[in-house]
């Protein structure tokens, strides 16, 4: 059913039921710790109570009604032209069908209309995160910064940037 | 009545009344834009209704009851042991009495009893900022990151590092 022929729907409405579908594709990919999925499920709350002026703007890519995965960004506060790029994630189930590399196009395609010109997206720097690394890089994002063990002892923030 | 010589307290217990001092203090530095102040004020408000769980500390300055500065400082989400100092801001009249240095050693100290150990400090590369780049420079921060034009063209973000 989540194959590339399928429908693909392209959302940007959020949704009370948004909550326990990004918490299933955050916790699907086993790549975020508790307190991470907590964060995700809170910028849905976020938006949904407070709108745009939250700061938090959804993408969600649907196949058949199912919510294969969705991509988080907004504007950087104090900043003129510049995004944060907040999440992109895929259910473990549908990935390997060029939705992650969707949902960037998409969210890239908003963010201009919103005025940005820098997106920025922060990733960590430990191995298993590689392929993380790899697929911003085949999207055309270069690394802006590497601050050594920013989340903990041996784990780097590394950053990246397109300028769009 | 703001020389080194007065009695100086600090203060880590938030008051509602801390919104127009704090609102004050920013504004008189002539350094932020409208923007920036409403954010600064905004730190004050979460704080006051969340509390703790706001992820924003605060330490005042004050001498014979006049709030002459202030520090905002927090958990980075996410992260074991890193910090950001938000903000350090000391009333355009009470400069040049040591009053930053004293808020920076006051927040460092609060950070590592809240287990920080590396603290992070943001602020323009434009030459009007030359002055706070020193100043974070004399109490021991390094550049860690520089982010070519990331609050607008020509105006570079400048990331500060210190390992505590």
């Amino acid at each position: 059913m989540n194959s590339p022929t399928s429908d693909i729907r392209i959302r940007f409405e959020i949704q009370s039921e948004d909550r326990d579908s990004v918490r299933r594709i955050v916790e699907s990919t086993g790549f975020f710790s508790d307190a991470e999925v907590d964060v995700a499920v809170e910028l849905v709350d976020e938006r949904l109570s407070k709108g745009p002026a939250s700061g938090y703007y959804f993408a969600f890519l649907e196949s058949d009604g199912f919510i294969v995965g969705y991509a988080c960004y907004g504007p950087i506060a104090c900043t003129v032209h510049s995004f944060d790029l907040y999440w992109i994630a895929v259910d473990q189930n549908c990935q390997g069908h060029g939705f992650g590399r969707r949902l960037v196009e998409i969210s890239e395609q908003e963010i201009r209309k919103l005025g940005g010109k820098r997106i920025y997206a922060e990733t960590s720097g430990r191995a298993q995160y590689e392929p993380t690394r790899k697929f911003y890089e085949r999207c055309g994002y270069e690394i802006a910064a590497i601050l050594p063990d920013f989340y903990d002892e041996g784990d780097d923030k590394v950053v990246y940037v397109k300028v769009t």
